[in-house]
């Protein structure tokens, strides 16, 4: 098995958070997104959408998109679960998991792919060209603004983002807040349930990952 | 237990197709799309997002996200899986989903939001409110265009979405397509791969529901 990463991008990162809490160790191959090697031939084979992270299994067979990796991660090594246990937990861990990436990841990536000249011509992930649109790098920031508010606002009644326990919806949520320093956006000061939580998962050993 | 649905709504719809496959039957309450019920102060305290399908447990506790409930569905009515059993199976399953849900859901979302008068305040999902960019209704319709390609492309070499098995990818897939309509496209006839995947799926007695 191995995983197909980028070191200073935020979704590999996710993958990378996910395996350390586990304590689990895939060897990972460096794909340069800023040379695009994610275009090259070779890797074009190994998923539909050009990116990173993909993990590649011992029979040839790849698996693209964060929450498959680490789905198939959680079932291989289902210790330290991190998608719950009973059928409430994986229902809302799983909820919350989905409004981080679409509201906290989504909303960055908007206003990042937009912006940055390196996605000129890409401003959407995968194989098609897309144009930047220069009207959502500002809806991008405010959404992120938003989903800072809107998270401060959900962890001043939970300590984890989905209830008790530190899930993989924390770890998304962590990767959507520190993603926005790319568009040089921190976390207010008043949102000190935010910040709160924020400290506290950061500290966690996988948070270096 | 009880589900927030609006019939014509496609993401309700996807629950409901799941439901059926499950062979599990769960009394529905009508939110009003049409009429803004969703933002109606009751309803507002079941999820942070104003938006159907919301799954009401017996306890109160109020699960959103489509992905999330058919996840709990499919932890508590274990039969008929439609996520997969082996590690490989889970993992290339929420691989398609996802990616049927960000291409195909999300592509046509994109164009109607940002036409329909009645989202003229509200072009994403949620409390706040984003203006409609009319660059995006032609990116939304191009996008729609490209998963039609991509998807028949993928389906010349595989029977469901996930290969050898039908799947909620299959069921996200599907309404992404019917969805289409919403926005006038129709599935192009030299798309001989995803016409048979479609008339296949549609002709499963779920994909009335």
């Amino acid at each position: 098995m191995k995983l197909y990463d980028f070191t200073i991008a935020p979704n590999p990162r996710r993958v990378r958070i996910f395996l350390a809490e586990k304590g689990v160790e895939i060897p990972t191959v460096q794909v340069d997104l800023m040379q695009g090697a994610q275009f090259s031939p070779d890797f074009s084979k190994k998923g539909p959408l050009n990116e990173v992270p993909v993990l590649e299994l011992d029979n040839g067979v790849c698996i693209s998109q964060v929450n498959a990796i680490c789905r198939y991660i959680e079932t291989k090594y289902p210790q330290n679960p991190l998608y719950g246990s009973t059928p409430e937990e994986i229902g809302l861990i799983e909820m919350w998991n989905h409004i981080a990436f679409m509201n906290g990841i989504g909303a960055v990536a908007e206003s990042f792919r937009n912006s940055a000249e390196m996605f000129k011509d890409h401003a959407l992930v995968g194989p098609h060209a897309y144009a930047q649109i220069p009207a959502l790098v500002g809806r991008g920031n405010q959404r992120t603004l938003d989903f800072f508010a809107d998270t401060n606002q959900h962890l001043a009644n939970h300590q984890f983002m989905a209830g008790d326990n530190y899930s993989v919806a924390d770890i998304t949520a962590l990767v959507a807040v520190d993603f926005a320093q790319w568009i040089k956006l921190d976390v207010p000061a008043e949102h000190e349930h935010l910040k709160r939580w924020y400290a506290e998962v950061s500290k966690r050993p996988s948070a270096q990952a």
